[in-house]
């Protein structure tokens, strides 16, 4: 399959059960693949490399212009003087309110409520919890920057805000992103926020969100779905069923990372613990270095490879109380996906992808990468 | 509900079944939305406003460097000094090849063969048609810059391809989209093809493209299911039930352009058969040209309000050969998206949509745009 005479072929895949067209361009190389759109590494401010970017309220001394703290890393009270590594705060726009009355459950599902002018149509109360991740007090430190154990405790502050809010009621999925370094491309969130005077620099500042929802999203739903039809066909779980080494960049003790067999996206990777684990949030320390580690690695490598590209990184995890039955398929694992097209007219019209890479071709790629140097 | 005191609140529509969150971002208004990246109207070649741009194979006088042509408007044989004013080509980087054997086809399902690595995972040659439909002849006019009567004889072009696609016993669905003007922005297209001498100038000539598949997509089988189940319980068309105002951006004696309830896109516009009509390729010259003057108009408005952003247009119609039962809750409309913002983290991870215009606001906006000056 890695012989590079390879033809359009369309592959659908185990955990999301999407449909993927392969098809490379002719006369291209994958390696030619580049961004248009490199991120550059936000300069340090007037001050030096520690001098906060003057707009930015993400930087350390300029809490106070954050929306509240929930907690911070190492732990203390908020003044702002406090240093601290890591700070997790409410959205100052979120996308979701906890303010508001939480929808009252109906079996999982959303409830019908305050008007349906046409069947099929609902709406309900936007509440939910949308916090932020302030990654490094500094402005010009990228996540993979940090080292292995700051990676660590990113992902462990991650993991202590998600147990956090599974012990709301109404929570039923923590969804944790990174959309990184986006400051050069418009997103739904700075096409608003760039006019303001403060908020495109905000954007540079490394940090990741996660959603709280009273409901479990479409896409969580039709994951599980897919694989519980796997496993009611094989006995076991998709995600430890991968035992391609075409598709492998990378293994540490705990985890695998590859290029997924159907790749929706170019360079798409997916670190998956090499244990069956269905929740994210019950990651340990050792564990956490572990994958921080090799994140960290991942990042450098599409960094290198792609030109600095923007990228989003996602975890799956499983719905909060999930019932037993269902965890012997769901798996937990973090998908990361740079940012080197738009969707398009086909792919939002059918729901099939259009990849030019093959997996294999990237698996390569991305695996000889030496980013030692 | 167009007051502007909106609070967030999550929407489902009766159509694609999909989520969006619906979050005004604070203290910014919906008119404040532009676009970053304003397509520039491709400038005229030095000959003047009719000299073809010296790299593009799309213009006037090149066309022996496209792919083969499927057929052109006024017909005719394809000499090159021929006189044209519509050509429907192959595409010369074709996502699926007409080269390929078909996949048998199984109950409307891609058939596994080839390899199956894991169960769930299955593979299928990459067999189908994918055209480019030339809209005109010059550089530097958009499909809106054309009249009415220009813009109907694109969609008579459309209708008049999809009717010989669907003699192919093994198409099962065209997919008809336009990525319009998309030269500023990387796609998975313009990355490989960028690197090359002529290609980028190629993407700023207007183009549609359609993709015949050997399958039934996904997203369309998924909006066929939520169409059905509205149906069962209302005994209509979904599409037939919407009879808000506050959505109504225009009417025309057989269209009705709308924003969609739960708009997944800010200003997102679907234009919409007033008579219940399964399939766009039926279409018939008086009401071509109905849509094609309604078109213009929403995309000049949309090009005034919005800072002239790259966007897309798909055509929703339904799959061939669908069972009599099926055809009361299958309605074809035409979708058109800016693109404003990238899909986050949180769409990729979730399924749902975040989406910070409030869809009656966008209406009203776009109702009141007067694009005659």
């Amino acid at each position: 399959m890695a012989d590079g005479s390879r033809t359009t072929e369309a592959r659908r895949d185990a955990v999301f059960g999407r449909w993927v067209v392969f098809s490379p361009a002719r006369s291209r190389r994958p390696t030619d693949l580049k961004s248009h759109n490199p991120t550059t590494n936000p300069s340090p401010g007037p001050g030096g490399a520690d001098a906060p970017k003057p707009s930015c309220p993400f930087c350390a001394g300029r809490e106070s212009e954050c929306a509240p703290e929930i907690f911070r890393v190492p732990p203390g009270e908020a003044p702002e003087a406090s240093p601290w590594r890591i700070r997790v705060i409410e959205n100052l726009y979120p996308a979701l309110r906890r303010d508001l009355e939480p929808p009252a459950p109906r079996d999982g599902e959303a409830k019908e409520e305050e008007e349906e002018s046409v069947p099929g149509e609902l709406v309900v109360r936007g509440f939910g919890f949308h916090d932020v991740v302030i990654e490094t007090p500094r402005h010009d430190v990228r996540l993979w920057d940090l080292d292995a154990e700051g990676v660590r405790d990113v992902l462990l502050a991650y993991a202590a805000r998600v147990r956090q809010l599974e012990e709301h009621p109404t929570v039923k999925y923590v969804q944790v992103y990174l959309m990184g370094l986006l400051s050069s491309i418009p997103t739904s969130f700075s096409v608003f926020k760039n006019h303001g005077a403060s908020a495109g620099a905000s954007m540079a500042h490394s940090h990741s969100q996660m959603l709280g929802t009273p409901f479990v999203p479409p896409s969580v739903t039709t994951r599980l779905n897919c694989m519980k039809e796997v496993f009611e066909k094989l006995g076991n779980c998709s995600l430890c069923e991968i035992k391609s080494k075409e598709n492998l960049i990378s293994e540490t003790p705990n985890f695998s990372a590859i290029v997924p067999f159907a790749a929706s996206y170019p360079f798409e990777i997916w670190i998956i613990p090499r244990q069956h684990i269905s929740y994210f949030h019950e990651i340990d320390q050792d564990k956490a270095l572990d994958l921080g580690s090799l994140l960290k690695t991942m990042l450098q490598k599409l960094c290198k490879q792609l030109n600095d590209p923007p990228f989003n990184f996602m975890i799956h995890s499983a719905p909060f109380g999930l019932s037993s039955s269902c965890l012997p398929y769901a798996h937990w694992f973090l998908q990361i996906v740079p940012q080197l097209s738009v969707v398009g007219g086909f792919e939002i019209g059918s729901g099939c992808y259009i990849n030019p890479v093959f997996p294999e071709d990237a698996a390569k790629i991305l695996r000889d990468l030496d980013c030692s140097t």
